[in-house]
């Protein structure tokens, strides 16, 4: 099993876990390490272990508690570990799958467990699996279930990669079929049957011609978006097809709740048919708790809109207020090339830990 | 080996030929039965086999020929499989795969070829494969390259199913892609990319608006379309599609050819990327050619324009002039429910006896 030596550089860390391969699923390892790594070298924690994810808290009876929550897998590999060490001008660099999305925010939270004894907050640390896969499998759903008191607390601080900078809320989304029916011919008869791939026209039209809105919430600014995702019909090359469907994905602001936005869209498509395949709720930013509220003063930075959806969400749903903070650059997610500029590791590590000890 | 017997009435003929599964590519087995068949109850004929085709001709030094070509395959086995026979007031049904599509034309030709013994045209008969499958696989078209002269007649009457009346000619089709493209983005920021499924609206909305033409050649109504067979796009469910195509089927009577039918739809699609994936040739009716006058006058009906595309044409490019003309009904075939009304085999053989003995 990799030895994981918490007490060693936060940078050092996220080079030690992205050599340990965890795509989803397949974080047994990783999840193993973890928890000997705090059983061994964090024994003021009480340590849970769940599946492929590892909980840890503090007992001191603080008024108020902190939960740190990371995902401890990554998506498939590229031709992109081990990880590799860059330096230029611009500072060191990570290079490698996971230095991003994020195992960076894990090292981070990773040295807080281990090396922050006395906080002002009592903190609870969640490595969690199956981020990056269906939301059926996700492993904070699963401890959401099974261990719910875990994620209770006055503050969630969710480490997903955001440029070091606190995000706060997060933008829902649906993902939606808008249906188009006809009636199969042969092309050679084409007007025995009703073409369900030119009816796609009509919802393609009102998706041109969408204006999605700007929402400004507690000073953060939400772009909306409502974007045809996928698009299928067809039966074989000499028949009329008689089914079309259009998946569409609408990202929308946190002023709107699920339902409310499942109204609008069926609005947006009035006369046809929707079936909703995917649901995930938006989260307020929630600024205004007062531990969100330190961590901002903490930063030392303005906070900035979380456009994607996160686990925040999940957060926020059971009335915690939740934030994403953690370093790395969130467009470099999922790529080839993910890096991350070792300072910000550094740089989210200080700041938690000043949050912590003030 | 089943056993075919040539002399027998043809609707038996057919049923016997129906019970031989031929699946595309799988003709081995009906090719080696109606090479012994021919061989050993037609003596008379010169029989040539290549892969699974078998190909038998007369050389009585008529000053015409005419060329009766049949494909012996069928599409997938669908659970109508053995022949079934129904007797209602509508009269006598043979039921199953093949019946129409084409094995009653078959028979037919089979039994031609074992009992015409003093023909006023020389006859070949061009048993073939892979007719139901992609155009390169083509059993007509291999023989063309093999063994050209054994397609060279003054009439090819091809048995595919026309409700037992002479079709004439055969539209062309062309199948082309039209291609939009975009730039890829997260949903969540959706003005960092362009959504190619979104930019389907303009070339469907053509689609939509377009207006078919009616053409009369020889006094045949020809009926073309122009229908998306085939819609395709999406990345993953929060990425803004980079790319979307949409497959379009051309159907074109003959009066343009290929190259004209393709300058036509550049046209319609003027602005778009077109990559055209199938080119069938149109064949004109070619029904002032004589024999195919005393086809037409022994079969005693109004022949009529042939929408669909069939290997009529492989023999109008060669300068044969070629009809359709079989048992069935078309809109049957490829259906579970295949089935022929035993009169039309019947029939067909009649017409087909006097036109060659008159």
């Amino acid at each position: 099993m990799p030895a994981l030596d918490l007490h060693s550089d936060p940078v050092e860390l996220t080079a030690t876990l992205v050599d340990v391969p965890s795509v989803s699923g397949d974080e047994g390892a990783l999840a193993d390490a973890i928890e000997q790594a705090l059983r061994e070298q964090a024994g003021h924690l009480e340590v849970v272990r769940d599946g492929h994810a590892v909980l840890a808290r503090t007992t001191l009876g603080r008024p108020s508690r902190v939960v740190f929550a990371g995902h401890i897998d990554t998506v498939p590999v590229n031709d992109n570990l081990p990880v590799r060490r860059a330096t230029g001008p611009g500072g060191d660099r990570l290079h490698g799958l996971g230095t991003v999305d994020m195992k960076g925010g894990d090292a981070v939270f990773l040295s807080l467990a281990a090396t922050v004894r006395a906080p002002r907050h009592d903190m609870t640390f969640v490595f969690y699996d199956c981020e990056e896969v269906e939301a059926a499998r996700n492993g904070l759903g699963r401890i959401e279930r099974s261990l719910p008191d875990w994620l209770d607390g006055d503050l969630a601080v969710v480490g997903e990669p955001s440029n070091a900078v606190v995000e706060a809320g997060c933008q829902g989304s649906l993902r939606f079929e808008v249906r188009c029916t006809g009636a199969r011919a042969h092309t050679a008869r084409a007007w025995m049957g009703v073409n369900a791939v030119h009816a796609l026209e009509l919802p393609l039209r009102r998706l041109a011609e969408y204006q999605a809105r700007q929402v400004v919430i507690d000073g953060l600014t939400y772009r909306e978006g409502l974007q045809a995702v996928r698009v299928t019909g067809g039966v074989s090359g000499n028949v009329v097809p008689d089914e079309a469907v259009l998946t569409v994905n609408h990202r929308f602001a946190p002023d709107r709740t699920l339902e409310q936005a499942e109204e609008h869209v069926a609005e947006v498509f009035d006369g046809f048919e929707l079936t909703f395949v995917d649901r995930s709720p938006p989260a307020p930013p929630g600024l205004t708790a007062p531990a969100a509220a330190e961590l901002v003063r903490a930063s030392g930075g303005q906070p900035v809109a979380k456009l994607g959806w996160t686990d925040v969400a999940r957060f926020a749903a059971r009335g915690v207020p939740a934030v994403n903070y953690g370093p790395g650059d969130p467009t470099l997610a999922h790529t080839q090339q993910e890096n991350v500029d070792t300072r910000e590791i550094t740089g989210v590590a200080d700041v938690l830990r000043k949050f912590l000890a003030d």
